[in-house]
């Protein structure tokens, strides 16, 4: 099929997700096997293309990424070339250095750029399509919490990661008669605490969603015990509250002058629960590990589709878009519509928290 | 909640597939704990309704169910008693005994049967709900090919345990300069196998639903032996046919009267491509693999929706329908509509083969 | 066969490790099917030796036992029937109650006591047996640190676990740039850092062995920047000690009297490098995830090896003594001599050690 | 450290076994950052030292290969360059051609040439010592049969996969009330098939060094039948044999005139015990899902133990020689000593069987 498109550029933005290979792969397979474009990879996210620091990608470059985590171009988590730390006369300041990303796209001959990130990778996106950069947008979220697309690479393999420690921790609950509480990501959205919650067999799960009041699980923890099951396990989202105001954890590395923060939720969930239940508690926070590591295959099937399905846009000429999921059906909307959106929330009254209490699971409401 | 069922049945019919187990879980703990039911579980499927086998499920019973494959009930592959192997008068003949099932349940005080299972065995339950059983069904095919509902359970798994051998058949295939062929499930419809060899970066995919010509896959090989890859996997779906006519595969013990058959197609492909392109080439039948073994994340979660759903589709009498998934919904539709309905097919046009297709698989045609 | 044994108990105690539930297998199975003995399961380790708490294990109740993860039997971490703490005169004080515990055997029958546990553990098991109990033992510990057998079930499960999270974290630390860093288990001995480390491809590895100076760490940091790799992965042992001092970390929960601790040497060597090197560090801590879940294949067939080598001791009237590995031989060891044995350790100019740093792993010495 | 080498080759021969990569990893990673070498990578096998077929290693191209399954530089299966088929005069011949091989490695500059292979490739690396080839030997067999070593990379992998396949038989087994059979690797010893089935708790394990009577194969299943348990798991080594002759499997393709060969044992197996049992019976042929594949922790561990124990043989200068394992030590064996001895079988009276045996697990025997 013939475009006029010659070149184009991807880059990835923010923290690493598994299904950003696969969808760098897809895009550039698809970009040179069906139309020939070439295609340049910009590396470390806005740094780089500030920076002017790229890759060409060819079939070799693309070998093997299917199965493989994070992302070969490298990403940089932070940085928005809008509000830019340079120097200037010696000191560091915040400034607008768009225009050389814009200069640094011309000057590669790059007719298309395609972008993978998320809420912040994605609002310079848009600022970049404003200044009349052609940009196809692909979200990332390992959190699912995006109100324009149904479901977002990187989720399930974070949601399987999280299950299979779950696993793990039953068999330590049951052996030792302990509550077991798994701290896993999702600051505002609930939605990794929940699926894995469910899959993982949990006794109760804080979210962000619904507030929670730490009688209430210490009463679904005494009702197991009257059943004889002397031993609990919780999932709890790292932007869990309790009802009764904010949570603040300090970790002080004593023999230092800096100290480390360190998620923390969890460990008051499990602090809270010893002191009323008298079972010993404990928690793991999963932390990094569902970020890394190979993606599922749904992931690898999703994340292709995403790569795939970008490069379509681009050859319709619908720029300034982001690919979405809609059902099973592949979609876009606008970034001037997605940009801003209010995320995609856990509905305490939805039926997936309601199936979840259907089977005994506590939400500490 | 207040409902006029005291005690419900539960059983599961057909090949194994991970998420029985889980299903029987749901519905058992939703029933003693949002209704105060006593749930019996029929063993063996409707052998055992014949045979009134049957054992209590409660709390304890179900305990670590949820990530266990198989089912706890035990399953029959073929028994149907409208149509059933009896003896009479000293010889085996078949009949009606359907009767006996009805009875059982009755003696059984049952007022509400679940029944799990695939084609064969939801045709019975239509049958039974026909006579007046108060039937609930819940979809059971490992191959997603049922029409009525967007996915099965199981599913997800098979598709991960095909991945995870693709991945391996690929360092092998590389290591040695060779055509490897896995050959997966999928006797009428191609979704494992098109999934699979998505997530699984396979070179070309052969289902049921695209006659392939031998030739084409062996261009593909070819091809990528000019790009310096002298390698490829192959993904088979059992049900896959050569556009030049059937393939008979006859497996034979010479020292036996009685020859084992044995899945052929992935033999033949193998066979077919050492031929055409020189390489060695080695077919791996994955078979039983991708039915046992725990479910995964997504098949835990997508069957505990199905036994919530199916319990609540009892409370709200919707007897003689089958529990369904519609986007991200549960619903349900007749069984009297579901039964007899053409199977979901994969469409050789649609968007995940065109997708294939243009990050380079090829399908044969 | 024919013994003069009739019956038997068997107890696990201490923290829980991968491969207990397959010991007791072994042990129950050979005990019934070859020799015709009754099994007493003691739950709760000592605990339950004080309080009469136990279960009779036939066929049925270990069904399954092989993949499974815990102790079927539950553990107690600290009882010590020879200082117990116990209500007297409405006081809490500390007592030997230990003649409970030799009643209660003998009110069971109990001919031979086989106790499965770590050092703790068997020091009481020691002292049973000098009391007159006819004791075998099992060892037991996941840091696979005991002088007297040459590896304990648990350990190569844990360096499994230990080794996918590097995996993991490889590509999170590649895709960022960062420092990642793995703290797993090893208060005394780093046995498990040093087997994680090599099989997860780590730069730098740091043992309670071996003091680290956090520079000597930094400089493999920078020597690998030089080569174009600008990033890293560190396990670190929790044990692990930097030259200059003990590391104490202190976390605090603001709103609660009672501060939580948490393993911290993990934090301290992220934040250090960070500072050092520049580059973002993240600590991960892997803690129960190491000791949950289900064993490895090395571990399932090492840990029934001890449990079968258990029932032949008890048959050859070899009381007193604890079952070993010596190099691929099941031998013994008397009790007396194991407890109060120095423990294995690293041994920093050992080969391991030594292999490690030739394919340039830094151990900050 | 100073030595007379500067440059050295490494090739890889025979079926491909995980641990390979690691290997040529730790050679490469030691010679360069340890002694400054220069290292060669000869692609497949003797074919590339006949055809000149090489490659540069550095830091880079063995960058990620730790858990890479397979090998980088490609292996051969058969090439024997002492009796290599070539053409002359229009006519293929067998000739020796080791000579061109000599010369190759002269002209490359090759000081030392490190062979990684079985039984096979080491005959040839002993007759290229003889011809005055500087030669260390590495030994790969996944199938853990080599007398001089204890135990080989790969091996621990195969066994971990077999084990995971026989996890999942069992749910199908146990809720179909059939027999499930697992033929594993091993054509001659059946190291594999006796640790896979003790790892996954099989009910018979048939080994090339046992031949069964399959009346008592079958006896073991009717006994579980009466405990209840009617279903069993039977694992077969390619090799095992029938006590009442051979077997001879053909596999016919109906529309082929050339038949293809299949792995038949297993089939075998299945077929007789469903016509004495009564109970289904099926067979799954694991194949090369077990050579493929990420390497376990172990097989990291120990291969990287290889590559780096061989360097250092060649430091020392003891060149004809290949790098063995001895319990816990590093160490090796002259070439003239190891080729040609007898392979190291299980013993069918050893602790392993026995203790298998003891667990109730039968043999045939």
């Amino acid at each position: 099929m013939k475009t006029n498109i010659k070149r184009i550029g991807i880059m990835t933005g923010g923290g690493d997700c598994p299904g950003l290979n696969p969808v760098i792969r897809a895009v550039t397979k698809t970009a040179i096997s069906q139309y020939g474009w070439e295609v340049i990879g910009i590396r470390n996210g806005y740094k780089g293309l500030y920076e002017n620091d790229w890759v060409k990608l060819d079939g070799d470059s693309i070998s093997g990424l299917l199965h493989k985590g994070g992302t070969m171009l490298y990403s940089s988590n932070k940085d928005n070339l809008f509000h830019y730390l340079v120097e200037e006369n010696g000191e560091m300041v915040y400034k607008d250095v768009s225009d050389v990303g814009v200069e640094n796209l011309k000057k590669l001959d790059i007719d298309v750029m395609f972008i993978i990130g998320g809420d912040g990778t994605l609002t310079s996106a848009r600022d970049f399509a404003r200044k009349g950069v052609k940009v196809i947008a692909i979200p990332k979220t390992i959190d699912n919490d995006l109100a324009s697309t149904d479901t977002t690479f990187g989720f399930n393999t974070a949601v399987g990661v999280a299950t299979e420690a779950l696993d793990r921790l039953h068999t330590t609950a049951m052996s030792h008669h302990r509550i077991m509480v798994l701290e896993v990501m999702g600051r505002y959205a609930g939605w990794i605490a929940l699926h894995a919650g469910i899959a993982g067999g949990a006794d109760a799960i804080l979210l962000p969603e619904i507030p929670y009041d730490i009688h209430k699980v210490a009463e679904k923890i005494e009702e197991r015990k009257k059943q004889g099951k002397n031993f609990s396990v919780i999932v709890v989202g790292e932007g869990a509250k309790p009802i009764d105001g904010e949570v603040v954890v300090r970790e002080v590395i004593a023999d230092s002058p800096d100290p480390i923060r360190l998620g923390g939720i969890g460990l008051k969930v499990a602090h809270d629960l010893e002191k009323i239940c008298g079972n010993e508690a404990r928690a793991t926070i999963l932390g990094h590990l569902q970020r890394g590591g190979s993606p599922s295959s749904s992931d690898r099937i999703l994340s292709t589709r995403y790569g795939v399905a970008a490069v379509k846009l681009a050859v319709e000429g619908k720029f300034g878009n982001m690919v979405t999921l809609r059902g099973d059906t592949m979609s876009y909307d606008s970034l001037e519509n997605v940009i801003g959106r209010k995320s995609k929330n856990v509905n305490p009254n939805g039926e997936l928290v309601e199936m979840a209490k259907a089977i005994g699971i506590a939400f500490g409401d």
